[in-house]
Order: C-alpha cells, then sequence, then structure tokens
C-alpha cells in the first residue's frame, strides 16, 4: 500500500464530523464490490431504505442515500423542489443555514432569510409572525446547527409551516442517529443528512427523504430538474420498482459502509443511541465546568453531539488543537466564520459519543491549558 | 456485521464498471478515518493530485477528484463552464454523448448534436465540417463510449476545436487509466472520469482536470455557477493554496481508495498498464472468434477495455448473464438503450485486464453457450 496510507493512524475525532469509525463499518467498507444491478447489491439497498426509514421515524417511499456527502443531500432538496422564482423562508442562525439561502438564490428562487444571532436558537414566535405575512413554496431549518452547537425548534416550528402551506425542509445532518428526527410526526416534508456525523460512518453519502406533498410538488414542476446527477425523478427508478433503470454506478462500498451504521444504531436502540449522546454530553459538561470552561449557548438550546466552546483570554486556539492533535491523537474543531478564533466545536458524534472518550478529551485539555 | 454483508462474495467483474477491486485498495479503503482538514490529510491531497497529473499528461493546476460518481464529473465540467446561452456542439454516438447534450440542455445551452450511428465512431471530416459553420462555446466528445465499445478520436478533434476558438470537453471515464489520454498533448480543455472503470476503485469519485483556458473561462462567467457542491470556484480553496478553506466534508475513505489506486497504475507504468490492457482484449478477441461470437464495432475503432459482443440469434441475452453470475461469479454487462438485447458488453478494465480472468470468462462462455 502507498506510504503515506500505510503511515495512517488513529485519531479520535472530536470535531464537527467525521467521527470515530467503529470497526465493523471499517470492514464493510472493504467487503468485496459486486455490480450496482446484482440481485445481491438490490437486496442490500432495498434494506437500506428500511432501515433509513426506521431511523427517520417515516413512512416516506421516497427515502434513499444520495451518491454525495451532506451538502449534495442539501442541494438534492433545494433543486428538486424549488423553482425559479418560488419564494422560500430560509430561518437562519450559523453557516448552514446561509448555505441554504446560497444554494436557493443559485437556483433563482426569491429566497428570504429570517436570521437571528448565531450562538442563539430559532425564535418560534418570529416565524409565526412571518408566515402569517404571506406564503412560501419552502421554508428551511437547520436541525442541529453544526456551526455553533445550537439545536433548533424543529418540532414546534413544523405546524407553522405546514399552516402556511410551504414544505418544511430540515437539514438532519448533525441531528440523525444523535437524537430523535422523527420525520412524519414532526411534519418534515424534505429531510437530508450525511454519514460522518452520529452514523459515525465516512463522508460520502447524504440520506433523504421526501414526504407525499414533496413528491407532488416534485411531480407538478414546470420544469425540469435543472442538476442530473441530483435529479430524483430519475434517481427512484434505480431505487424502487420491479425493474431496477441505471442512473449512475452507486458507490457501492460506501452503501456496504452505510448499512453496517445504520445495523449498528438501531440493533442497540435508537432511545439507547440518544441517551448515550445526552449522558456523554453531560459528562462533556460536567468536566468543562472543572476546567473553568464555558460554553458558547445556553444549556436549553445545546446540541448534545456539537459543543461549542469559547476560548479563554489569552489561550492560542489554533496551538491547543495542534497539541491535541500532535501529542493526544485527539481532533477538536475550530470555529467557523465569524465564530473563528471565538469557539472551539468539541464533537460528540455517533462511536465518539463513549464515556471513555469523553474522559480522554478532558485529561488531555487539563494537560495542555 | 450485517448479514446480508458478511454474505457477499467475490464476484469477477467483468461488466461496464465497476471492475474487479485489488485487495490493496480495499485495505486502503479501511485505513483510519482521520479530519478532512488535518496536515496528514492535505498531504495525501497533494499527492492525489500530482498522482492525477501524472496519470493524465498535463500540468493543469486545477486537477483534483470531484465528490461524486462520473455523472458527477460530467455535471462538473458543464455547470462550471457552460452559461445560459453559450452554443454548445456534442459529437454523439452512444448513451454517454446523449448524456451529455440532456446536461447541458438543463443548464439553458443552446445545445447541438451531431449524431453518429451507435456502433460507428465519430467521423473527424464531419466534425471539421460543423466546425467551420460558427463558432461554439464548448464542444464535448465521449473517448470511450462505454454503451457501444467504440473509441472516438480524440487526438484527431482536439485542434479543429481549438482552430474553432471553443472550449474541449472530453469524457475519459472509460478510458483513463486504460489507454493513453494525454490532456495536454490533444488540447484538451476539460476532462472527467470515473473510478471505477481502468482505476479499479469502487465508484463514488470523479477526477477532473481544467486547462487554463478553462479556468479563464470560469473566471469570466457572468453570473455564478448554478451549483453550490459543484463549485469549482470554491473547491479549489479548499484543494489548493496554503490555507485550506472547509467547502464540504471530503469523501476521505474514497480518496484513499483513489490514492492506493492511481499507485498501483504508476508504479506498474502507464505504457505497461495500457499493453495489459491490448493484450486481455487481443486475447478475448481470438476466444471469441473460436467461438463465433462477433463483435459491434469495426476492429480499428474497438475499445480494448470495453467490447460489445453480438447476441447470438436463439440466446436468452439474460439467462446467459445469470447463469455466468450464480454458476461462475463472472459478471458481464448488458446492452442499453437501442442496444439493449442485441448485445453483451464485456468489460476488460484495470485489474480485471489480466490473462487469467479472461480466460476464466471464455471457460465459463464455452460450458454456457
Amino acid at each position: 500500500m502507498h506510504a503515506q496510507l500505510e503511515a495512517l493512524q488513529e485519531v479520535l475525532l472530536m470535531g464537527p464530523g467525521p467521527s470515530t469509525v467503529p470497526p465493523s463499518i471499517y470492514r464493510a467498507l472493504a467487503q468485496p464490490t459486486i455490480g450496482h444491478l446484482d440481485p445481491a447489491f438490490i437486496s442490500i439497498m432495498d434494506n437500506l431504505k428500511e432501515q433509513l426509514k426506521e431511523l427517520m421515524g417515516t413512512n416516506n417511499a421516497l427515502t434513499l442515500p444520495m451518491s454525495g456527502t451532506g451538502s449534495a443531500g442539501m442541494e438534492t432538496c433545494f433543486v428538486n423542489l424549488v423553482e425559479p422564482g418560488d419564494r422560500v423562508l430560509i430561518l437562519a442562525n450559523g453557516v448552514f443555514g446561509k448555505r441554504m439561502q446560497d444554494v436557493a438564490t443559485r437556483l433563482g428562487a426569491e429566497v428570504e432569510v429570517l436570521d437571528f444571532a448565531w450562538g442563539t436558537p430559532v425564535v418560534v414566535e418570529e416565524v409565526a409572525a412571518r408566515l402569517q405575512e404571506h406564503p412560501y413554496a419552502l421554508v428551511g431549518v437547520v436541525h442541529a446547527e453544526t456551526s455553533t452547537g445550537v439545536g433548533n425548534p424543529v418540532e414546534a416550528i413544523g405546524p407553522l409551516v405546514r399552516e402556511n402551506g410551504a414544505l418544511f425542509l430540515v437539514d438532519a445532518v448533525t441531528s440523525l442517529a444523535g437524537m430523535p428526527v422523527p420525520v412524519d410526526a414532526w411534519g418534515i416534508d424534505a429531510l437530508y443528512s450525511g454519514t460522518q456525523k452520529c452514523l459515525s460512518c465516512p463522508p460520502g453519502l447524504s440520506p433523504v427523504s421526501f414526504s407525499e406533498r414533496a413528491v407532488n410538488k416534485l411531480q407538478a414542476r414546470e420544469g425540469r430538474v435543472p442538476n442530473w446527477y441530483l435529479d430524483l425523478t430519475q434517481i427512484v427508478n434505480y431505487w424502487s420498482g420491479e425493474k431496477r433503470s441505471y442512473h449512475h454506478t452507486a458507490p457501492i462500498n460506501m452503501l456496504y459502509g452505510l448499512c453496517e451504521a445504520l445495523a449498528l444504531v438501531l440493533d442497540e436502540g435508537k432511545d439507547a443511541v440518544y441517551a448515550r449522546h445526552r449522558a456523554a454530553h453531560a459528562q462533556l459538561a460536567e468536566g468543562l465546568q472543572e476546567l473553568g470552561l464555558t460554553f458558547l449557548v445556553e444549556e436549553a438550546s445545546r446540541l448534545p453531539m456539537l459543543n461549542a466552546v469559547e476560548i479563554p483570554e489569552g489561550v492560542d486556539e489554533a496551538a491547543l488543537r495542534a497539541a491535541l492533535l500532535n501529542r493526544h491523537r485527539i481532533e477538536i474543531g475550530a470555529g467557523l466564520g465569524p465564530l473563528a478564533g471565538k469557539v472551539w466545536r468539541v464533537g460528540l458524534m455517533g462511536h465518539t459519543a463513549r464515556p471513555e472518550y469523553v474522559e480522554r478529551l478532558l485529561t488531555a485539555l487539563k494537560a495542555e491549558l
């Protein structure tokens, strides 16, 4: 094997993703590649759809992993559901809300943004007031803002969006498999996620799910989807039906990895997995307090799996991250955008959300601070 | 590991891709995931760019793997280089030429298609005549038409396109690493490929390369690239420069696989690899002749790595493919589009292009026909 690859060593991944990958997912990735139309592979695809529906709490027939990373999932939702001139409202309080704005704008939508301060959650009352002003084609919000560590009140926003008549689009890249995201119960019409966060699979795929209302909008489009690679009107013919039609060659081994990742979560049990994330977060919070470190986000809106930790006065934040990586083989993340230099982002995602790993980070932080 | 994954068995992949993956690439895929901004990963990315430039025979600074399969590479080239109203000429003689037309049309280009019969090559004189009529923004052609087994005369078309003033876009999904594709020498301005053909890596990535002329066109765009995920004006800031900026999370383990795949090809030597493909093709041709089977394509235009074999009168083509898969663990491909039911597609790509594998296929065919 190439020397650079041979030299790779395990890192405890406690940044904003990827998270630490469990051994059986590595083994899954290295299972024999078979054809993308091989009946054995079709059967894995069928199972994958059922696993995703189970994890997402949905009966949506259109539930499948797209062949790109989480950002491709975001693009998939917008490019399939938005037409030029559509009025779109984005609820933004971090990098990924702003990315939604960027994606939708490029597609010719009339995009309005309701901005909230980074580090604070979307305020439901303000959303309600805006939604009473006029109807929207689509309202988008990020469930778990990876850039700030804020959890947004998706459950409370859902009924307001439904009343407005808009489709409700939710970014669940960081939340899925780390906290409940019951798609049907919360009235979500389009959801996308990623594999490298709480699923602890390497990056490369983006599970998406579309409600019947979303599928109706897709089928009623005036123009074709302006993106061949992400066109769900065609991709569904590869992922469902009696006769599977080739669209593009599926990323076979990555799909093995996702299948194993989903099996691990569902075998452990969704509630147990969520509880493990909450416990890891509580352990981290206690340890950080002992070290005199503080969170960016108020307790009520803190995510368990993504912790924005304020950088103490006088500490060289990049040097601390380098020391953790080089001396302790632990990766934590830097701040993004306006939070660069102000916070570290500590991820407790999926396989990483375990007491022994939190302990290892706290010990290392104590040594280096 | 999940039972479906545990049950997977090696198949000799002799279809239109994926091809059979060598053991060290599986090991590379299962190397420890590290962060997408980890200096060790940046160093692998830098090496990947150099490996790709070496394989493609180019000095193009903008040479990198996109985070999607080969079709995402096609979309990348069009969405970055074509603006609404641009006059685009596609030279089409198979599924992938027609896909270019589809992709470009969705982007609002004024698309003209010069069609050639499937199974025959693009005729240089007809291209020359068309290119004298008026200037185009871009001319696209598929080097190795995976749907028919035809090799198109890219080398002869290049100078004509340059004279016209258009950018020259080449699909090298099936040709790269199986036959020479010297990007600079042939005057190619934009090239895309895939990993699951002659590189024998699982599907999931698409290497692309843009010439300086292509980069100039990209930088001179009037509007933004209407596709966030594939926007090369942003992606280059993650793949080059002193300070790497996060765009989307790179598909880390897939990139390990590609790095190993490129190392295998370059270590063996490009010329030796191309000769191995030609030898495997010659061995197949001789064996098929003994079995009384014929090629769809005239000898002069036949690709070494993709062989369209005519289905003899009275043979149930699907039953033969199923017998090869179930009794011999060999996959060959069906015909696509108008060639469905008329040809089998036998791939001799990358690791699959070896005498022992060709022999195994010929023996199995003899037993089943």
